[in-house]
C-alpha cells in the first residue's frame, strides 16, 4: 500500500488556533482526490491526580455550543515541551502545580481531516498555588471521585475524547 | 458563567468533509474574542468483536501523513441514522455484518474547534459477507486479541482517540 503523494496544495486560511489547506493527492490506481486538511498545533492534556480524585475544568466550547467538562489542556507555546504546556495549563486553568508527571499517551484526536496531536500526562504530588486565568477562559474546577467519574461517564457527561481517554485509564487500567 | 454570544460569523470556507468559520463573541467580561470553528458531519465507529478478537483497519492518513490502525469508522450519509451509518462502514471497510449492536459513547474528538462528534458503538455475532470498498479508500483489516491490543496500547502503536477510547472500553471496562 502506498502513500498519497500530493500534487497540488492550496492554501485556504491561515487563522490564530487553526489552518486549513486543500491538497490534491495521487492514490495507488493513479486516480486524484482531495484532501481538507486543518492543521492545529500539538496540545497537553493532564490527569492530574489529588487525593484520589482528578481535577476537570468546566468551561464553554463555542464550537459546540455547550459547557463540558474536561481534563485540563491546552496548546503547546511555540518551542515549549509537552510536559512543561501541561503543567503550565494545569496551572492556569485550576490553580496547582504537580510534583510528579509522566507521559500516559500520545494520539491524533481527528486523523480523519486533522493533525491536532494530544500528549496526555498523568500528575500527582498537586499543590495549590494560585489561579491566574487566561484572559478569554472562564474556568470551573471541580474535584471527582473514582465512583463520580464513572458515574460521568455511564450517563454521558463526559463528551470529550481526551477527557474520556484519561478518565477511562484512570478508572480501569 | 454565561455562553458566548455571537455578534458576527464570517464562512470562510465550505468543503466536502470540512466548513469553516470565524465567530466573533461576546464574553461575559464584555470583552469580544474570535472562535475559528470547522464544522464536520458526525461520525460513526464500531467496536466489533469476532471470537474475542477485534477488526481493526490499517488506513493512510494524509492530514498526519501516516498508516494507521483504526476502529472501522465513517461520515453519517444524510437522513442516515448513526447505527445504520456504523454497520455500513464495518461492511464497506471489512465485509463484516453485526447481528447485535449497541451505542457505548457519544463524544466530541476535539470540541474546543471543531463540532465533529463520534457515535461508538459495540457489536457481536459477526459475519462475512463481502467488501465492497469505497472508491478512494484502501484499507487493510486485521484482527486482534485483547492481549494484542493491550500490547499495541502500551507501545504507542494506538495513535486514534476514538480507536483507544474504543480499546480502553473492550479492554477494561
Amino acid at each position: 500500500m502506498n502513500t498519497e503523494i500530493t500534487v497540488k496544495s492550496e492554501k485556504i486560511f491561515e487563522g490564530k488556533i487553526v489552518n486549513l489547506r486543500v491538497d490534491t493527492v495521487e492514490l495507488e490506481n493513479q486516480k486524484y482526490a482531495k484532501r481538507e486538511i486543518v492543521e492545529h498545533k500539538s496540545a497537553a492534556c493532564i490527569l492530574a491526580v489529588n487525593n484520589d480524585k482528578i481535577l476537570l475544568v468546566r468551561q464553554y466550547r463555542k464550537a459546540i455550543e455547550e459547557f463540558i467538562y474536561e481534563l485540563p489542556a491546552g496548546i503547546l507555546n511555540i518551542a515549549e515541551e509537552p510536559q512543561e504546556a501541561a503543567l503550565r495549563e494545569l496551572e492556569e486553568e485550576t490553580g496547582y502545580t504537580a510534583g510528579k508527571i509522566k507521559l500516559i499517551y500520545e494520539f491524533y484526536t481527528s486523523p480523519g481531516f486533522s493533525n491536532e496531536k494530544v500528549y496526555l500526562f498523568e500528575a500527582s504530588d498537586l499543590v495549590y498555588k494560585a489561579v491566574n486565568f487566561d484572559e478569554d477562559e472562564c474556568i470551573e474546577t471541580i474535584e471527582v471521585t473514582k465512583d463520580e467519574a464513572k458515574k460521568m461517564i455511564d450517563t454521558g457527561r463526559i463528551t470529550d475524547s481526551k477527557t474520556l481517554i484519561g478518565l477511562l485509564h484512570w478508572l480501569y487500567s
